[in-house]
Formats: C-alpha cells, structure tokens, sequence
C-alpha cells in the first residue's frame, strides 16, 4: 500500500500521469499516488507503459483509460512490489505526450476584454466574432517543453520609432492556462460535438504560454501571433485524467448570444479549478478558470466543425485565464496595465520578465472526495540570451 | 537501365522521391525516374527506404542525402532487378512525409498588396512589417492531406448583415504554393543562418492550400486565420530534392529596405519555378515563383531566429504564389477580384468552387542538364459536405 497523506493533493480521486525516469532506465509511464509514483511499466503487463510518452496508451481509447483508473486504484491501495514505487523527488519528469497539433484559444473574456483595451484603446474591446466563437489558433507543437526547462529569452524585431530594430525581448510575458490533451482522435470530416468531448479528451495540464509581447505587436498584424509565442510552451508533467475533474465540474458563466446549434452541448463543462502564479516566489495572482467564457468542449467542438481531424497526442489551451478582479489577471500585460503600473516583487516595482526570474504556476480542484486535487506546477527560469 | 523519355520532366536531373505502394505490400521510399518508380528499400541495403515516410531517411542529414542522390543516378543508369521498378501509373502514393509543424507564410508581394486592397480598400494594401520580415503563421499539421485526397468542403461560421451563421462554406477557394521541407532539425535555442539553409532542407512540394474565405474573413481577428484553413491542405507526393534545384536558383527581386542582417544570405534563394493552375481541366493561371519577394532561406532564418527548434518532417509553405499579371494570380479571390469578375469556364463565368470542381496545380523549372524537370502535380477534388 503506497503511503498517501490524508490532505494530499495526490490521493486515490487524483491519480495523474506522466513519463519519468530513474538513473540508468528508460523514460515510462508512472502515475502520482501521494508523493511516490508507481511505475507502471512494472506493475501492469502493457507494452504502451513501457514507451516515452503517453500517446500510445491514450490511443487505446476512453474504455482502457476507464480500466486502468480502476485498476491503478486497486494497486495503489494494495501490496506493490518496492521497487515499482519511487519517491517523486528522486525521478526525473520528461514531456509527458508527443505533441501533434497545438493550438490556443483565447476563451477568457476578461483577458481578451483586457487586451483589446490595450491594443486598441479606441474601439470596443471585444471584436464582433468574440462571443459568436471560441478564437483560437495554431502554435508550435515542437516548442512545447515540460517543466523546469529554462526559458532563453527570445530575440526578435520590435518596432522603435527609427523602424524595426533586433535584440533580446524587452517584454518577456507569461500567459497562464489550462491544456487538454486529445487522447483518442477524430477522423477528418467527423466533426466532435460538445456532448462527446469526454470520449475524445484524456485530461488536462498547466499550460504556460510564454509570450514576447514586443516581438507579437509588431508581427501580428494581419496573419496573427508567431514568433512572439513559438520559443517555448511550457507544461506541467502530471496529465490530470478528466476523469478526476467530475466534482470540478461546474456551469459556465452564461452565454449571451446564445451559441449557434453546434457550441451546444447537455452538459456543463466549466471547471472549478484554482490557479496560481509565483514570481520568484511570490504570489502575485489568482486567476480562476470558473470564470471562462468558453468550456474545452466547445473548443473541440469548434476546432473540428470544418472537418478537421483531431489526433492523439493533439494539446489545445484555454488561453489567459483572467478573472474580473486585478489579483485575477493571468499576464504580466495585465497586471501591469501594460507595463504602466507595476507590481510590488519584494519590495521593487516590476513589470516585464528579467534574466533569472522564476515563474511557477499551479492550482487545485475539487476532488471527489470532499477535499481537494492539485495539478503539481509548471516552472521556469528565463536564460539571457 | 531505366527508360526515360529525352523530354521527361523526370529525367536524372531531378530523382524526386516519395512514398509509394504495390498491391498487397506496404508503403515504402522510392524514386521516380521517368515514368518510372525505383523502389529504394529493393536495392538500397537500408531500412530508412522500408519505412512509410521520408522522415527516418532526412532525419540521416545532407552529407547522406548526397550519397543516396549519387547512387540513385547510378543505379537508374544500371540493371536492377526487374521487380525493383514500377510503372508509376500501378503504384499508390502515400502521404511522402511525417508533418511535424507546418507553417505557412505570406511572401509575395503582389498577393499580400491584392489581399491587402480587397480586404481594406481604405489603407495603404501592406502592413508596416510586411517589408521587413516574412509574416508567416502555423498551420495544422494533421489535416495535411497528399495529392489525390477529396476535399470535403468544410462548414462553419460566416458573417451576414443578420449575424452570424452556420453552413456549407461559400466562398472556397485555393492557395497555390511552394512547401519546403525539413530533412535535419535544428535544437531548441539555435538558429538557422540563411546560408545555412540546404544543411537543413531536403526538398520542395507543390502545396494547394484550400481557403474557405468566409470562414476566414469572420474567424481571423485578431488571431490570423485558424477553420478558413484547417480543414485541408494538399501537397504534391513527389518531393524535389533541393539539390535538383541548383539551375533554377536566381536572384531575389530587390529588397527594399535592404533585410535585417539575420535575413541577408550570401547566396541567392530566388527560385525559377513556374507553376500552372487547371480548373476543371482549363488552365486559369500562371504563376511565376522567381517573383516572391522573401527566399526560403530567409523563412527558415526568420522561423528559428527566436530560438525555436525545427524538426525533420517540418513543411514550410511560401503562401500563395502571385506575380505582377492578371493571368499570374495563385488565388481565386485575386483572379476574381473578390468574386466581383468571374472566370470564363468553358463559357460559363464562375467565381468560388463548386461540389466535384477539380484543381489541379503542376511546376516546370530549369534543370542542370539545361532542360526541364517536373515537380509533377497536386490535385483535389471537392466534395459536398
């Protein structure tokens, strides 16, 4: 029986999964039961535990991962062999999913409400598809990075008022979200409806979307964010199974126009999930994902509506997650008004990130037990470059 | 010896390779020679060719690229062995590559200024950062389809003086294109100099990338377009290798302002392509390749300049191919004027494709042996949704 505190963030109604590692042996997949994880390459006899990422296992389809939440309950409440059980401070956390695709909405209408002041502080915050559609777009699935990787600050071309100079970002950012991760894909030409979002979607991860704001601006314009976005994504090594989130689950704030016939779905998928952002070990944030305009189920709902397939492996991002209150925002851009009005950090004023500047965000839910689960964190240091 | 025709477009100045496979046999690398397959994995002793992409044999770097092309030449001059060599009309081509991300750009200039009047006919047709970067965004890798696939025309929302709405798209159109794609990656933090750029590209496809302009024109503020896109985007099965290309390599037209340094090469990247567009079989358009305003090696300098990595089985897209004539348009929105003057189709005036319309997208340039060679063609069909 694997040890499990009775206030852990970990306990039997967690259960998340990543890849790690020990000295010597290969990358596979465990899962976090308290602070040990079991290996579970060692206890179960399946070949998609054995590999690097968790693609293949989440390829089996919603049924197997049903099975093994079962079974993994039983085990970890149950004799394991010792040397399937490793203290979670002695292994070493890889990217826990091939990324295929990733792309990133922009589903707070606090954050694009924010934004759009910022940017276009003349017109209406919100342009005229925002509450028709969840906004989303591509990134790039080959920068994305597990957490505790250093972030190399960025070089790039921002405007100045002599034209477009190059150098290291001058306004390094952090974008706070929540990822889902597609387990089982869709064929092109078979849209996902909202209703069948829990067949399709394997669990959720801490997303940070690091972002050099100086670089977007002047990039942006007319074909969207690239550069600005595709140095690093980072994510937390523990994949939360939806399965966990049942007790997190709660109405979305309510949408007003209606959604067209296909954003609709019978059950509620807004999710009662708490976040935090430390800089350098402060807290400096509290954004909570309650107050999401858009649910993950409409996102696949309507990245899928062209016909467009979803694959294994596929991660799409809630984008900012920012509250209705100042300690809620999600990015610096935010917090600080756009650098205008900047944030107390131990006694300096700050606005944008500097060389060696740490952020860690995490958060936790409401578990079905009563208590409640954690999503670990997602951390890194930015490197000069 | 294989035969091949004096004229062919396939002769042994080219050797493009791809993924073809026989009745009863699995997907596997070979060359075309003339009207000819070579099957690699029959009489090159290694399993690279055996596999069902390109991906395991670019991933092996330029030096052996090199090797291969020498043998290759070699052996189409010698015996092989009868059931080595296919009649390219009996085999099946497959996707050629693993697409890691995929990324499209926006590098002509006359198709950037036509986009730039119909869609704000009130200010200057580029943006202010369009002459001193190549504005590029990512893709989805997963709906990359190969040349022959039926495209099902996507629904979604568009815009109409009543809101929103949901339906077949009406304004289909197609993007034609150049793709570059990445044999050996680069990691995470170094950057592709411009005159490093044939260490890193294996090769080039044609590319239609299928746009659903009202989907997009409601979509794509302000995160650039995303479903307009998604749904599908063909590539051409034969991969040219960028060696076969050296012939056609001339100088960009003149970029002014002159490029950031990062953007300033030694050598010239302009391509002498010259593409044809057929629409139901009736050629509508010509596009001239060598008239792009930024060079592939400038895309792949720009994508990495921030440090991102780049992957075997990256696809780099050039963005629809227009020149300077009426008649050299790459898209119908241009050829058209919006949908505003038709196309006469074999006497009938016609605007955005119709159910069962066929494109098919074909590109000659100069060869070494001071012939031609063929990028052969990519082609789609659509259909009703």
């Amino acid at each position: 029986m694997i040890d499990v505190a009775r206030d852990s963030l970990f306990g039997l109604d967690n259960l998340p999964y990543g890849v790690f590692s020990t000295p010597g042996a290969a990358p596979r997949v465990g899962v976090r039961v308290g602070d040990s994880v079991l290996d579970l390459a060692r206890v179960l006899d399946d070949e998609v535990f054995a590999q690097p990422s968790l693609n293949p296992f989440m390829a089996r389809g919603h049924r197997r991962w049903s099975e093994v939440r079962e079974r993994v309950t039983e085990l970890a409440g149950a004799d394991v062999p010792a040397d399937a059980v490793h203290p979670v401070d002695e292994v070493h956390m890889h990217l826990p999913i091939e990324v295929a695709d990733y792309v990133d909405f922009y589903a707070s209408e606090h954050h694009a409400s924010n934004i759009g002041r910022l940017f276009r502080p003349d017109s209406e915050p919100l342009m005229p598809n925002w509450k028709h559609l969840p906004v989303g777009y591509h990134g790039r699935a080959g920068t994305v990075v597990v957490s505790g990787t250093d972030i190399v600050r960025p070089r790039g071309q921002y405007a100045t008022p002599d034209g477009p100079e190059f150098g290291p970002c001058r306004r390094l950012d952090i974008e706070a979200e929540l990822g889902f991760v597609v387990g089982a894909g869709s064929p092109l030409g078979t849209p996902v409806s909202c209703d069948d979002f829990a067949e399709h979607v394997f669990g959720a991860v801490l997303v940070n979307d690091w972002s050099a704001r100086d670089i977007q601006a002047w990039e942006y314009v007319p074909l969207g964010p690239f550069l600005g976005k595709s140095f690093a994504t980072s994510i937390s090594p523990w994949v939360v199974p939806m399965a966990a989130l049942d007790a997190a689950r709660v109405p979305l704030p309510r949408q007003d126009p209606e959604p067209l016939p296909y954003l609709r779905g019978r059950e509620p998928w807004g999710l009662d999930i708490d976040l935090t952002i430390d800089w350098n070990g402060q807290a400096i944030s509290h954004p909570p994902y309650r107050t999401m305009y858009w649910s993950p189920a409409q996102m696949l709902a309507h990245l899928t509506v062209n016909g467009a397939s979803a694959r294994t492996g596929d991660l799409f991002a809630s984008g900012t997650i920012s509250g209705p209150e100042m300690n809620q925002r999600g990015a610096l851009i935010e917090l600080t008004w756009g650098g205008a009005e900047p944030i107390d950090l131990d006694g300096e004023p700050r606005t944008f990130l500097r060389d060696d500047d740490t952020i860690t965000i995490s958060a936790t839910a409401p578990s079905s037990s009563g208590g409640r689960l954690g999503f670990g964190e997602v951390h890194g240091r930015i490197q000069a470059s």
